[in-house]
């Protein structure tokens, strides 16, 4: 596990090359010599976004730019092999919730080695804006993802038990790996039970047992697995885990069998996981100030929660409308015009073709609104529901990672009156301040990833959302029109 | 009264000179010698719709074109001084409702002088497509029409009776009038006595006791007294009455009392408006016919009225919605959006404002969605469900004005056996065959005037409701795309 601490005394930077944006690209021209603000400093892919004196915000590569004042940087890293011996044997001892408020113990064999986290390479890429975010994960150059798809069906014991199962296909190897839903809940069950401390891990999308071989459910639960996959693959703790590249990456049958059994006896889970972190060299936190933190982060993803569920209730009542009595209504308009231009029609007059005619395609143009009104949802809302979904798992989570913080602050509170009562050593009362500012530098850190990729994700999904309520109601509007030429004016 | 019988030979036309179209008129260009056909010679003010070999449809003037074949009319004309002054006599002895089927007396008197149909000149401005239209009224060559306006709250009685009065502006004299209510209330009475057993005349506007000073009620009411007055403008018939001439033009009020006592007196009233019209040069027609055209004319109401009543009822259900769930529903949306922009915004997380920015507008546009959405319909639907609650009106009319032809049928069926029992004499017979045929003539005469004003009613507000409909599509997918621009592509 690898923290980057960044805190920026300031976002003015000096533009080193002159650099030409491409168009469409939401890039920003700059000119050497020019003196831009940093707006964003964890957009990743070696770019930030700036803004010039004239307003224009956009993304310029960082390496075209020198930050003015400079910032400080501290690493935290470790390997993973599990350095607290002694831990590891107090944690297979029941010991692993109080991890934090105990302090025997001392830290070893650290080294500074992790596959995605090469030397001082590491940006901090977390932190933006005036002031200071405080500590980040270090965030690998290359971010890894993967694709889920082509769904088939499989099928063992002679034909007995049928499965589906999914290719697994990660952006760094290309190679596909076959995965059933159950090695999923495997590798949730894994990382719930290593990270859950210190990273909330939202739960799989929902087990199915009826219809779980219809084309819609296998598409949907694709889908959310695909969804699933991508933010545990941008999660640089949990994709550069070995469980994970296991998942993502085992050579053969064997490689698998012997991971997983791997994988089932890591000791380093629960709050042990905060021993794999190396505290040294981080400045030394106010028990308070990470209270207050805390206490905030808390109130935010409680807000966050509420809000979300918020609007998945109006979403899904929306959905019911615009899937139910709206397009049923847009159909009667369509009839009920239809019908009156059949009744013209029946009138016997001469020179009723031009108005039945017309009547009847702005008839029929209602039935096709209300075709794309019912059939709109599964185009927009549907990703805002998703996400909204994701989120609503995640935030889920949070009550319990915070809960383990808070139990950790409570223990050092009440430290001096142990030492009082002789019960532990001063020293003792040390280790175990570190040991909470490490896990709230870690919730800080994991705080600090979640913003980042909540204003990534909301912005993305409303750029989504948005774009298709334009085409919709455009589309709407351009059928109309067509509708309204078809009548004659006198 | 006076009526056109109308039979198109043929509907090609020569173009006689060329004609240059005015864009944006739906005129249609031509050149001298072209052979156009005629497809709606309803059009009125000197145009015909007619089409070229190239399948383009336009107004052309009435003018510029012949009409290859030619074709043959019958004018029935009358003055209005009572002619068949026997008639007079007999129907002030509870006569009316039997007239058409009673033999006796003779028709005097008829010269051929009319305001609006002068001398040769009417064009059969009903008939249109190839084949036979029927009877049509002789329509004027200048269409009045008046405005409905200006509002006043009067007083009578020293302040004690406060009303309402309108100014009605006709467009020939451009002189306004003023009329209360009331005043519009004794004009349809005189009409319906007069001409409802030929001609529907349909309701006024609902009277109301409570909130008749309210603004919106004041608006509303006088926006359908102009529909009803600009209907009975349009009805050649009705329009050039002395009693319409004098509502619409009385020089004082002394001129207005004499004309009212005069109307009230008036005893060409009831079925006895038929007596009117001049039979002389009509066709005769066979009985048979006429009852399967009446019949037809009478399924057609009906069916129209079902189908008038059944949009009435879906646009009142679709006006609900839209004022009612629907713009609730934006607004939820828009708050959702908002809610989690000053969530994020509490995050204390650097780097939020360009989403929170971006999110907070996005929510704004749902709510400006939402008030656009309720005030829609005041923009579209609604003319679309007056014009079909007028046609309501005026369909609730037809069954009266049909039942006195069928009663007139019925009685000339009869005839044969009366002939033959002794009780009238042949000649009394054909008397009756006589009336019964200017009753249907009338009736035909009535439909086509019914049809073609439906046509145009239909085009209109069918033009008018798309028309607002793509503009609002239009700006909200113009809103949507403005929010969707705030967001950060990264």
């Amino acid at each position: 596990m690898c923290f980057t601490y960044a805190c920026l005394v300031s976002t003015q930077a000096q533009v080193l090359y002159d650099f030409t944006a491409e168009p469409g690209n939401n890039e920003l021209s700059v000119r050497e010599g020019e003196t831009i603000t940093i707006t964003n400093q964890t957009i990743g892919g070696g770019w930030i976004e700036a803004k010039n004196s004239r307003g224009e915000v956009g993304l310029v590569p960082e390496d075209y730019i020198e930050v003015s004042n400079g910032y400080r940087k501290w690493f935290l890293q470790s390997n993973g092999n599990d350095p607290w011996a002694v831990f590891d044997n107090n944690a297979s001892g029941g010991f692993s919730n109080n991890w934090a408020a105990q302090p025997e113990g001392t830290e070893t064999g650290k080294t500074s080695s992790n596959a995605w986290h090469s030397g001082g390479h590491g940006h901090p890429q977390a932190y933006q804006g005036p002031g200071e975010v405080g500590p980040v994960w270090a965030y690998p150059d290359y971010q890894l993802d993967c694709v889920v798809a082509d769904p088939k069906k499989g099928s063992k014991m002679y034909g007995l038990k049928s499965y589906i199962e999914y290719q697994v296909i990660p952006t760094t190897t290309n190679k596909p790996v076959n995965h059933r839903y159950k090695h999923f809940d495997w590798l949730y069950e894994r990382l719930l039970e290593k990270f859950g401390s210190a990273i909330p891990i939202p739960s799989l999308p929902d087990k199915q047992v009826t219809g779980r071989f219809e084309e819609e459910f296998i598409k949907m639960r694709m889908e959310r697995l695909q969804g699933w996959m991508s933010r545990m693959c941008r999660h640089p703790v949990i994709s550069s885990s070995e469980v994970f590249q296991l998942f993502l990456s085992y050579k053969d049958e064997k490689d698998w069998k012997m991971g997983k059994r791997k994988a089932e006896k890591d000791e380093t889970v629960g709050v042990m996981v905060f021993s794999t972190i190396e505290p040294e060299g981080l400045p030394d936190l106010d028990m308070i100030e990470v209270e207050q933190k805390c206490e905030q982060f808390n109130r935010f993803t409680r807000a966050m929660d509420d809000g979300v569920k918020d609007l998945l209730t109006i979403g899904n009542e929306h959905w019911k409308r615009c899937t139910g009595p709206l397009p049923k209504e847009y159909q009667r308009i369509g009839k009920a015009f239809q019908n009156l231009s059949s009744v013209f029609i029946s009138s016997g007059y001469e020179g009723e073709a031009a108005l039945t005619d017309a009547l009847t395609a702005a008839g029929k143009t209602y039935e096709e609104i209300a075709q794309m009104v019912a059939e709109q949802p599964k185009k927009d809302l549907h990703f805002l529901m998703e996400t909204n979904n994701e989120y609503k798992g995640l935030l889920g989570c949070f009550p319990d990672t915070i809960g383990v913080h808070k139990a950790a602050i409570e223990k050092v509170k009440e430290a001096d009156k142990l030492v009082a009562a002789g019960k532990i050593t001063p020293s003792d009362k040390i280790t175990m301040s570190k040991r909470a500012s490490i896990m709230s530098y870690s919730l800080q850190a994991e705080m600090n990833h979640f913003h980042s990729n909540r204003i990534y994700d909301y912005n993305r999904v409303m750029q989504q959302y948005l774009e298709q309520q334009v085409k919709f109601y455009e589309m709407i509007a351009e059928k109309l029109r067509h509708a309204h030429s078809q009548f004659t004016t006198m």
